[in-house]
């Protein structure tokens, strides 16, 4: 039964390490050669395509279009912007040459020191100061708004720990940047963002996620207002899975973006500021997966139904073939993605192991037996049951399957953050709490002061404040002064 | 007759600024305040994203999986191939710090000298160095093999004298890079793929190319073979539009890449590399597109049809409308991707000369006669002819004429290239007619030496030797020397 395969450490044993271990094992990506960057294997980087043309998808029924902006930044441009500065300018990658020679003692190249920049650049953390340095010319009248530009592009934050897909130097992500006549134009933007962030995430990953607003503290760097969908992995951390930006008139002001409005009076644009990145693996992985490996959605599988035969002789490999393929042109015809692995240099076991830790939704396993009865075998990867189906219409049966799995994960996530949220009311409870995990509904007097003191001593951050959080009077954990609403405190990545 | 956006440069005029205003006029891309380079605006990457998504096809249909590599090289790995540092790594990107400060004498950030990397990171000015580093570890076995991955990305050379699209300091392209356990198999991969990029190029853009092999002294720097296709744009130069290399095992002995053979022996792998950029822009642009704009071939088009309303009153716009909204929904289900535009802030002869500038094939306008005779007024770009056509029907009718548009430039195309192509057997003639343009057929002593020699004298490069190229006794247009084919010469882009 292929045991190199299974060999991965049990979530119980050490969340951490299965996670680890499951994204190397399961080839979705690997650490490179340069600190902090990772290589996305093809299995991972297929999955990333699933999401991004998805995602894609849905920006453009918002009228959002793409486009594409440098890599490089000025320096002096990200010191604009005076908060975004503070929050971003600090581990970036900085150009400061643009040519290699020889080198004059042996071997190899050197930095040719007569080509250094007059301005260094630095590799975009993010781009709103270049997008709005360009917006500038492309905004004059009310006529040119909005605007709703969304790139699909590398970043990079010099990041001290990394970890594959949650944190890493490099990433892969969208940034959305939208410009508006309005105040209110903007924030709704903001807010739809959100909600098709929100969507995707329960309706494609399939990972229930709770919307809300950042605490001043926690905000982007040169937001007024920063929304976000917060997910709870398997152990009870938070994950923040995507965050959308009001940015107010600060960009605009700082690159002085102005446009004429209707009444023929200049005034500074409303912008907002939308992403989600290659850290959208690591909260698919860590919601769903097991300890037998990856446990993909339907919606995402890039391998939804995978069919594997049992034979002994080519005669029954070949009566298999001539069932199977049939089913597999069906299968295609009702957008199924399929895989008919009929390959002899593996043993079934092996194909078994290796696409249970693969995460593929769907098995299939006909023998010459199966064929006889008119049935075959089906297993779902989400709970592991297997049973016997009849061949006869096992394309529609398998179609429905899938949808089924899709809410059966959903379910049994949302149940599980369900479970793993309390209300608490006193500090003690609040401490006790916390080492067990999950997300803690409770009351906070609004300072950032408060907020640094929780953190400190219990390492939990404010992953946000409800969008549907009810008024509530009561009293701060804390410090016990009068709070209106209850806020989520949890552990995060 | 929005006579500001007609206000371009003639081709005869001045070809090279007629592209750069253009290219700019048009909404395809601008520069940005980045020396050497460009954003791309949504109007070019609407264009770019069709390309990519059918080349992404083509791909996949012949095997390759996506994935992704890391964006920075560790410089040492360049000088691991010999050969391909000479090519590459002098005028690159290099990452020297990774964090910024806060200006101690004032306002502003500045370089933290305090975090120089050890070693300086260089951008990718292509990847083989930190592709074949990763795949050491990929591949051990011939079961392994082969492995054929591509990577859709940025990259940047740091060009001194750049035009948009056709060189730029970062620009976008797809690389592809595979291994293969046979000399002869990594051979016909790159073939493959050379005649995946020509199929692209005549049947997508509408570009015809000629197929060849570079000299010796125009390969890719690491090569043993380069593959290119060349394209003539309307002024007589040569654009080259994509390459293929047969990497040999160079690359896999730099980076010590062996696996076990069936025989189980061990031996390094074979490898090929191929990619096409933004530059194909360059070359759609310069193909097709006249003195009112952008012609684009229908099946890259954003906008395949327009669809304008004249109307004096509301009531004429409010029959018009009810007439168009069932067609453009037809035309949809048809795949054609038709904008219906009864904006009311823009005259008709506003839109007509834009959608000419923007080069969208097919333009249908409608009125209230035209209505009452069951007529549509329909114009299309490529000839600029305009004709009536019946109501009825007007969908598939619009469909047709399409493909007669794809099919009309590609022909127009070739004939230009066909009448623009001269056997030339003296020297004399070809100082005279390489002045003129166009791509001239001669004999070359298959050194180069002369082929320097040419290029010091007249400019003129050797863009291939065609694959179709018949054998034929001559001697040599530079020295005499005898020369068994004809190659091609012309002045580039």
């Amino acid at each position: 039964m292929a045991k190199e395969l299974k060999d991965l450490t049990k979530r119980a044993e050490n969340y951490s390490q299965w996670y680890n271990e499951l994204v190397v094992k399961a080839d979705l990506a690997e650490q490179s050669a340069v600190r902090g960057c990772m290589v996305i294997k093809p299995y991972g980087y297929a999955i990333w395509e699933k999401m991004q043309r998805q995602l894609d998808d849905m920006f453009k029924q918002t009228g959002v279009q793409n486009a594409y902006f440098p890599l490089l930044i000025p320096k002096s441009f990200l010191s604009r912007e005076a908060e975004h500065v503070e929050g971003f300018a600090k581990e970036c990658a900085v150009v400061t040459h643009h040519r290699l020679k020889n080198d004059p003692d042996g071997k190899g190249v050197v930095v040719d020191p007569d080509a250094r920049l007059e301005e260094e650049l630095i590799i975009r953390p993010t781009s709103e100061t270049i997008i709005w340095n360009t917006y500038r010319n492309w905004i004059s009248s009310y006529r040119d708004l909005p605007l709703l530009c969304n790139q699909w592009c590398n970043v990079m934050r010099w990041e001290m720990r990394t970890r594959l897909f949650l944190r890493t130097a490099e990433f892969l992500w969208q940034e959305g940047h939208t410009a508006h006549a309005t105040k209110e134009e903007a924030q709704a933007k903001a807010i739809e963002m959100l909600n098709v962030y929100s969507d995707f995430a329960e309706k494609y990953m399939a990972v229930p996620v709770v919307k809300g607003v950042k605490t001043a503290n926690e905000r982007f760097a040169g937001a007024l207002e920063t929304y976000t969908i917060e997910a709870m992995m398997q152990d009870g951390k938070a994950l923040q899975s995507g965050t959308s930006h009001f940015l107010g008139q600060n960009f605009a002001k700082a690159f002085d973006v102005k446009y004429i409005n209707k009444e023929n009076q200049l005034e500074y644009v409303w912008a907002t500021s939308w992403g989600v990145s290659t850290r959208l693996m690591g909260a698919l992985i860590m919601t769903h997966s097991d300890d037998n490996g990856l446990v993909l959605p339907p919606h995402l599988a890039p391998i939804q139904v995978v069919i594997i035969p049992v034979y002994k002789t080519d005669d029954q490999l070949q009566t298999i073939n001539e069932v199977v393929n049939p089913i597999v042109e069906r299968l295609r015809q009702l957008n199924v993605s399929v895989k008919y692995d009929n390959a002899d240099n593996k043993r079934p076991g092996f194909k078994f192991a290796d696409y249970e830790l693969k995460g593929v939704p769907v098995r299939l396993v006909l023998g010459a037996r199966d064929i006889e009865n008119g049935t075959v075998e089906v297993m779902r990867r989400d709970t592991l049951e297997k049973h016997n189906a009849p061949l006869a219409g096992i394309e529609e049966y398998v179609k429905n399957l899938l949808e089924d799995i899709q809410q059966g994960i959903y379910d049994k996530a949302l149940r599980h953050r369900e479970e793993m949220t309390f209300k608490v009311d006193t500090w003690d409870e609040f401490k006790e709490q916390i080492e067990k995990g999950g997300f803690i509904l409770a009351h906070w007097d609004g300072t950032t002061e408060t907020e640094e003191k929780i953190k400190e001593e219990t390492k939990a951050t404010i992953r946000c404040i409800p969008m549907d959080a009810p008024e509530e009077e009561g009293k701060c954990i804390y410090t016990g002064k009068p709070s209106k609403r209850r806020v989520i405190f949890a552990r995060n990545y």
